[in-house]
This record gives structure tokens, sequence and C-alpha cells, in this order.
């Protein structure tokens, strides 16, 4: 993150904070914390208040002096909560002013930092979350190349797709790539083989790939704190009849949601849209969203969901989703990573290069 | 997870719900649900009340039924605080009795909660954990497997280590290794060349093995939920006297501080020993903790730190990981994992196998 960038996202929260009658905000959420500073390490929080500190220990120091943009860098050996009250008091803010705290941190911190403080502490819903929603070039720049990566990462995968080889072992050679390619596994990697397709959430195992299997492969790369996500659905040898309307079915219902995707569309009219095509094609409706918004967390706002309250915005980043799963024989998803625009949207994760793109059924072996 | 294990810490919990006064809790923390039905997904939480319920959601269902032992399973449509309402209408609990609910959830989801709930409810600190942190026979010996196969897993990607590879290749090779033997990685692995060593949560990145490098690997492997700890630090190449004489120091501290272990012994004492040992052998303290619990979580309680308060259990088991770091020039560091017992400790992590054991300086290439 260079300096401007920084300064920026800290100039947007200080107006924020302003509205809010807060004068030092504790924000301990880790991605909000690398949001404001570019740093990628854990257990730190950021005080933002006269000036803008990180708090950390001797395990994340050297990295946040390389990593940090513009802010102060304070090497804690209290526990966090005293070190925070350290630096208030120097600040002479404890008596007076408001202090601002995250509501995603434990009732515990809370806790913590209320008895540290001895005075009235503001509890923030979703301040800094609500500037990460809006993603600028460079953040979009970032989740496209991830996206990319991880087409070449299954790209040179998909030699290893044989039968015998474990959901495991897969698992491994594809995190490999990601890793040979200097990118890391975004969240854990879920393969499944056949049945297992219908478990949305499938550890990978033991189970070995068989011909005419299906296959259902989810998976995101981390790079720069951004993470992808993105989901293919193959067929190993020639599909069943069943499994093959079902893809196009998914097909279709992922093609319509995106068509919909533009500034200003309700969130659970997307939703809808790919549930509604599903329905229409003969089959059960999915149990998950339509989709999430994806950036610093591979799950975060806005969510595309019948009861979402909202609307899309520009700059807004979100999987499309839709699925099929038929317990006893097998899931389907295709997932994209899409960026709302002013007149529609554009598919960050479009893949031009591997032969991954949205057209016919891929089918290996 | 067994029937029986699962009755028997119901059985623990409700004991101490009980001496607590608390007639249901709502157990919110991911390792919590795990310890008490065996359940790995994520998202969901246990009502333990009347009955014993896990609230999930259709991507977890059938995962659910397959891993859940002694527990109803209650897809939820509707959000979590909603559904648990729904739950203890049921039971009529809503206007009698008193609701217990985990510190370690989010200010948020306590409100939400407190809300739905429209009762009082009691905060409960450590009370799952407790009863986590002493260890069975079943624990100990899949703790022991998954550090077993860490050390298969590294004994296969010794092959790679040589000069041009990136620490992040180097990274996709052991988790690779990992999976391939069924496993997952625990933790993001911390592979380090050279100075990048005296960051202790370095990411592996760029950077390319050299002749004369130093290399750190911290990392861990998930069995069945839980997660071995163990670190290694090896010279590539003939070994600078300063590195030698730092790797001794750390490994003299090591067997130092396991030679203290024993049910009883004053957790900041384990800590003093390896410290002192560092001290004694002219090194700059390290800024970490000498070790923590392990389990469930790869950071648990207990804590051997400078200010830890408490004593040894027989049942516990903990990391010992002092290091030396040096900026600039390298980072050491030892860790293997120790079951606490009445007389003294079990190196659970001890390596009969592949060459890792805690004897001299590995040199490799």
């Amino acid at each position: 993150m260079n300096t401007e960038t920084a300064k920026a996202r800290i100039r947007k929260l200080r107006n924020l904070m302003r509205k809010n009658e807060i004068d030092a905000l504790l924000v301990t959420h880790p991605q909000n914390v690398t949001y404001l500073t570019g740093f990628l390490g854990e257990d730190s929080w950021l005080l933002v208040g006269r000036q803008v500190c990180l708090v950390t220990d001797s395990r994340y120091t050297e990295q946040a002096r390389g990593e940090c943009v513009g802010c102060k860098i304070i090497e804690r050996i209290d526990p966090l909560a005293q070190t925070v009250r350290q630096v208030l008091d120097k600040w002479k803010h404890r008596k007076t002013n408001t202090m601002g705290i995250e509501s995603s941190c434990t009732f515990q911190t809370h806790k913590i930092i209320r008895k540290a403080l001895k005075s009235k502490l503001l509890i923030v819903d979703n301040m800094v979350e609500s500037l990460r929603q809006t993603k600028d070039d460079t953040e979009t720049r970032i989740l496209q190349k991830a996206a990319r990566t991880a087409w070449r990462a299954l790209a040179h995968t998909t030699a290893h797709i044989l039968p015998g080889i474990t959901e495991s072992e897969l698992t491994g050679v594809l995190e490999y790539q990601m890793r040979r390619l200097g990118m890391s596994p975004g969240f854990p990697t879920i393969i499944c083989f056949g049945p297992n397709g219908s478990r949305n959430h499938h550890q990978p195992g033991s189970r070995k790939l068989r011909k005419k299997d299906t296959i259902l492969i989810d998976f995101g790369v981390r790079y720069q704190g951004y993470i992808s996500d993105t989901t293919r659905s193959f067929s190993y040898g020639k599909p069943s009849k069943e499994y093959e309307k079902a893809y196009y079915a998914v097909l279709k219902a992922q093609h319509a949601a995106i068509a919909e995707i533009r500034h200003g569309v309700e969130l659970k009219q997307i939703d809808a849209v790919a549930r509604e095509t599903i329905a229409t094609e003969g089959f059960e409706p999915y149990g998950h969203g339509t989709g999430h918004g994806l950036g610093l967390q591979v799950h975060e706002d806005p969510y595309l969901a019948k009861k979402a309250k909202g609307k899309l915005q520009a700059g807004q980043v979100v999987t499309v989703e839709p699925g099929i799963y038929i317990p006893g024989k097998f899931g389907i998803r295709i997932e994209d990573d899409v960026l709302v625009t002013k007149t529609g949207c554009k598919v960050l994760s479009e893949d031009k290069e591997f032969g991954f793109s949205r057209k016919t059924l891929p089918v290996l072996g």
C-alpha cells in the first residue's frame, strides 16, 4: 500500500469518527487493521486518535516496520489493554474523550478494555467495514491477479487428476501450485469427488477418484492480503444425463444473475434471479446464499441472499455461486468474482487463458 | 469420537453448569463445539440444556449427521439467535431459567442473543476450555500421530531443499506432503531462510535459498481436529560459529525446560529455566513465551510465560519452544510437544524414525 492510499483511508475513517463523535477508535479486527495500515500480521490492534498507532508485540515488530504505512509502531510488553491505556494517557485522552471499540471484538476484550479505561466506551458497528466495501482500482487489480493465479494453479493441477488420487492429495497439489506461483491458499480448499459434492463445506478426505466421478473444486488464492474465491465443477469421463442437465441449469442461473448485476440493483434480486432459474429448470433450490462480498476477507458484506437488505454499489466485488446438490449423487457449483460498476459489471475471474471459462461442461480424463 | 467420550464430556460440563447455576449454555466457540460433539465444521453453535442441540445450516447438515455424537441436529433457516430462541421456547426455558453464553463470542453476538432472549444472560469464562486442558489417552494419541506425520512430511520435503527454491515453494512441498499423508496444515506454515528467521511469524515469500543459508521451519499438522506444533532449525552447508553456538544454546534451553516439566510445577518456572539458560549462554532473551497449550487449537491454555499464573497439571499438552533471534542474521527456534504427567513428562513429538530428534545441529546440503 502506498502512503497516499493509507492517508486517504485514515482520512475517511476520521470523517466517520467525527460524525459519530468518537475521538479515538480501537480497531481490533485483523482485516480492518490491514486495510488501514497494510500490515499483514496478527494479534495487533490499531489505535486511531491523535496519532495512528499499531500496538503489536515482538513477534511482529520487524514485519510491521516493513509493511506499515503512515503509523507509529508500538511494541507492547504488557497486555494489550494496558498498553492501549498507556497510549491514551500519553495523549491525555483518557478522561475527557470518547473512545470507540469495534463490535466484532470478543465480549471478553470489550470487558477488559472497559475496565482498563474506566470510562464510557462506544460500540462501533461496521465502520471500517463500510469503507472496505468499495474497492479502488488497486484492490480490484489485486483481486483479479489473485483469480488469474488461481486458474494458472488449477491448470497445472489438472494433469494430476487421475483415478486413484485422493481428494486430500489433489488439494495438496493445487495448493502447492499456488505456493509455487508465490501466493497462498486464501481459505481451506474444498475438493469433493462424487457424492461428497453435495456437502457444501466438505473437507477433502481419503475418497479416491474413480472413472465417471464428478469433481467440485472451490478454492481461493491470497495475494497481498486479498482473497479470490472461485468454484468449478467437472465430470471425469462422460457425464451422466442428469449431471449434464443440472450443470447447464447452474450455468444458466449464474449467467442470469451476473447479467442483473449493476449499481443500484437490490441485493435480494440477484439472489432471486439465480434461484428462480434453478427452479424453472426443475431442480431444488440450494441452501446457501447466491454470493457474498470479497476482499480482505473471503466472506464480507454485501451478501446476495433471500433476506438481504440494500442495493449493490459500484466498486463492490461479489461472488456469484448458485449450485445444485443431489445428496448421494453429486454437487455442482459454479462461482466467479464480479466487480459492480455504474452501468453493469465486470467478471474479475474471467479466464481467457486456461480453459476454465464459463461455457461448456468441462470433461476431464 | 465415541458415544462414551461425548457423554462423559457433556456430563462434566453439566456439573460445571450446575455449580454456576446455569440451566442452558450456548457454546459459540468452534473448538468447544468440536470438543463436545466431534463436529468439525464451522458456523455452528451448540445449545446444552434440556437436550444437546447443534444449530447449523444446510451447508453442514450432512457433515454434522456423519460426525456428531449424542446430539440433536437442527438445520436453521432463520438467523442463529432466532433459532436459539425457538429451541428455548420449545424447552419452555425462556422465562424461568438462566442462560449462559461464552465470553469468547463477539460483543455483537452477545447483544443479539441478549435481545432475542429478553432475559438475563450469564457470561461464562473458560468453562469448556477448562475441560479441554486435560487431554485423555485418545487425544494424546491423536496429537502424537499428528506430530509423527509432521516429521514424515518433513522427511519427504528435505530432498527439495536446494539452492534456488523459494520459501513459498518449499512451504507448498511440505504442505503437499501433509495432504498426501491424509492430513492438512494445522496453521500457516512458517518457513524462513537466512535473516527472515528473526521475524517470528514470517510469511513464506519469494526469498530463494542460498548456500550457507540458515533455515527455520515451524509447522503443524491437523488430524481429527487436533494440531501438532513443532519447529526445527537447520543450516544449509557448514554453519557459522555464531549460528552453531546459538543453536546449542537454544537446544540446551529446551532440554532444561523439558526436564523441569511435571505435574504441580509453576508455569512461569518452566519459562524462567529456558530463559535463564539462554542468558547464561550469552544471548539476548526471546520476546515470545516459552510455550503454550496445544489441542484443538494451536494456542490454548496454559501458557508458559513470565507472568503466567498457576501450575502444570497432568494431562496438559504444551509446546516448549525457546529461541534466539539476531535481526539481519538468523533466527533459531526448537519446538516440541510435551505431555505433562504426574511424575514428569513425555515428549509426544519425539522422533525416532526420521532424523529430526533434538540432538545435534541438522546440516543439510
